[in-house]
């Protein structure tokens, strides 16, 4: 790509920070310290990087003020890790396809696609739908009826977004995310059989959240699922009908959520963990990975293991847990110096 | 929408429920009690809700016989909750695509679609393939050769249905559902590599059977497996080859069959749970959230934990465990009291 | 299909393996000694199957020296399964497509496919992307730009590969597998909310890798995410950002992965098990079902439970959980004889 040489200066102007060394220096690319090259952007997060930094080919760096970075020009910043995220974007604008409407994809009568927005190839879009300006949808996309997304959005292949979806400003969705899909809800039928629960509602996703590939997120049975904003998901994660998630929650890869479960804003829900229906996490609590809820969690707790045990608690019990076969032979020790019989079969067995 | 107004009685009478009060109530809408407003339908499980109703703007209900609705009219029902499931396609029918195949769809020579069924845009039908009456592909299904849908059939966008799958009638599949997939078979190839073992087997899914978003079912080994009439399954669920899943089995999201597992007719599976290959989980068993099974499930039992234990052991050695710790310091003083000397180290530690 | 008889002794020069009885026995299909038919071949693991064999109606089969086989033709081998396997293949070839490109395929200016490459119904190949020779790309595949899929490689329906992904030959992706999509990365942004980490890293994928239905795959933040030679991944399975997978490996169904996790060669990982970031799991490791891993597994170490436990401790301390509740009766009889009395409350409880 012939484009002016990227000058060090420039970009620690951009950032607000300091340059010290050759302020001319040109960027070629960013990488992490093991494989950034002599024309690279590389960074340090503290002092303990001192040995990577010194076998590093880095040819400038952001660095906290007062690490040593040899010869090398330098931005110093006090949060090395976000301002070299920015100097990412500075160095590597994302890109996005034409705005315009692919010839391959099929937009209803009666659907409004801003003239900025990107329909990509064998995108299908359905009566009554509206995409705002500047989104993106990469091939594949299947956008149902009265569908509504906002704009700067970016909705990655073979996602689909069931009719009455409403999508905020900024969303990412990374391939395969199911929006709306029904719920999962029966009733005996009154003859030995299931009846199918109508899921009526919709799924509300605000402003600045993204959603990891393959996460499915069910419609509402008579009101809404929603997903806060600046919220983020992993992949692979179930989030039943009615759940409500409030803002800049996190939630990791594989979490599965059933129904109506709250998630109150900036709480944590890590990799895997599971909650049965009708819980609330309440604000800031943090959910340990591979957890099982069964009842609320207070705001601010942090809970682990299934089922929930309070941290500290969870980390005792398992400790102990380690220690119990000795335990068993040490009681056996005491009755027999007591002569105590104990019933030969006192074990709860797995069955 | 300009059409005659839903009369209460005409609902009642679609029910076969009486009405008491003004039973040519017009209902606009259907809603839960805290959203319902003064021209929607709302209902009412028991007199446990008599608050929630006593607050609700709902301008009529279905309640069970006896339970106090104020002046509003009502219509009496031994169970409202499924009453209230009728009432709500009866307010709001399914609604469902125009019959026909869109232009963009690409229908192989020989692929047979019912005059009735719907294709949608971008979906591929590959040759061989046949389509019952009334049934719906919405856009980007894929169905490959030789693959058999029932009538009535719902099949939401991404859906992928690999070679000679069968599918029976009034079958929901949702977004992303893949079947057919092949199964996770390898053999040492006596060189130190992997040999894939061919999976020429089917997926055969019956009647009236539902398959949440993202789950995958793969097809048999050299048979087939097996999703029988009326089972219900949830999102991102996994089950293996040649698993033979009865009728009317529950099996919830994120659950993992591994190969050849069994599940007779009417077990649930809670979320989560996975379950070792060729295994039988019994008729009516039930399975709790995120349980590890190593070995079969009687008929009619209840298990929990991972491995699993019968759900009363399960409980009391969970309560056990939480006091595990007091119970070390408790054989501690005792043995102190006897002035015996426990190894110093008798714990089996985590590695 | 009207092709020449496929004979028994073809199939033994096939294999390279001695036939017994009616060498000119004409195999018409393969299955299960349970489904075969009289003019289908089966195969017999060992002795112990030998009632299973009285009982089918196999008409010829597989099976190791010295096992008898009744009046039948048998081809005798040291190793049935996989010869059976090579069988199924040679009476049943793979089918592939037709090699060119589907005139709804959408093939951006400047991407490259081979001839002998099998573009499927409204596939879309970004620009500078390559797809060699023999790879047959099933309907509706997103490949983005700058994609390069080797040769011999299936790719299913529904499959998206994010930009710059690397795929190399002979690999085999199920239905909706996502490779690349951004890895879970955020920052505090100074004010309260999250920034985003730019993944701009790439997913690389080597020969002979087989990926199953709905994994995800995430791109690294600088660097590859890495899929090892010869690995074998089951559905549903996620993947996060600079994963190094070995060779050889295997992941069973739903296992997860966080960020930076290095599975050496020949490792075993089992369904719906999970890793913390950053960790190690040694060549030869195994790791049970459902585990949770927050500490490196050692190489050829056999791990189990959550949090992780050497197999032997896992056992151990699991069965003495069952005799947990016994030991506390045992040890308050204790008490009692000593005229102990502990505290009333010592238990820790669950919150």
């Amino acid at each position: 790509m012939s484009q002016p040489p990227r000058r060090l200066k420039d970009l620690g102007a951009h950032l607000g920070r300091e340059v010290e060394g050759d302020a001319d220096f040109a960027i070629d690319g960013v990488a992490s310290l093991e494989n950034a090259g002599v024309s690279d952007l590389a960074y340090v997060r503290s002092e303990r990087y001192a040995d990577r930094l010194a076998a590093s080919r880095a040819g400038a760096v952001i660095a906290p003020p007062g690490v040593a970075v040899g010869d090398r020009p330098v931005i110093r910043s006090d949060d090395p890790g976000l301002d070299f995220s920015r100097a990412v974007r500075w160095v590597l604008p994302a890109t996005a396809p034409q705005p315009g409407i692919h010839p391959s994809a099929v937009v209803a009568e009666g659907a409004r696609v801003d003239p900025l927005a990107s329909i990509g190839p064998h995108c299908s879009i359905g009566a009554g739908a509206s995409i705002g300006p500047n989104s993106v949808l990469f091939a594949g996309v299947s956008v149902y009826e009265r569908v509504a997304i906002g704009a700067d959005c970016r909705i990655h292949s073979r996602c689909v977004l069931a009719e009455e979806t409403r999508v905020g400003d900024r969303v990412i969705l990374h391939p395969g995310v199911a929006l709306g899909g029904d719920g999962f809800g029966y009733l005996g039928d009154g003859a030995g059989g299931l009846a199918k629960v109508p899921q009526i509602g919709r799924v509300v996703v605000g402003d600045d959240v993204e959603i990891g590939a393959g996460t499915t997120v069910d419609r509402g049975t008579l009101g809404d699922t929603r997903i806060g904003r600046g919220s983020k998901i992993d992949n692979l994660v179930q989030i039943g009908h009615n759940c409500r998630i409030g803002e800049q929650v996190i939630i990791v890869a594989q979490v599965g959520l059933a129904g109506s479960t709250t998630v109150e804003r900036g709480a944590v829900i890590m990799g895997q963990a599971g909650a049965a229906g009708h819980l609330t996490i309440g604000e800031g609590a943090i959910v340990g990975p591979q957890s099982g809820l069964h009842k609320d969690v207070r705001a601010g707790a942090r809970v682990l293991g299934s089922p929930q045990r309070e941290e500290r608690g969870f980390h005792k019990a398992m400790a102990a847990l380690s220690r119990l076969p000795g335990l068993l032979r040490r009681v056996r020790a005491i009755e027999r110096r007591l002569g105590l019989h104990p019933a030969s079969d006192d074990s709860e067995r797995p069955r």
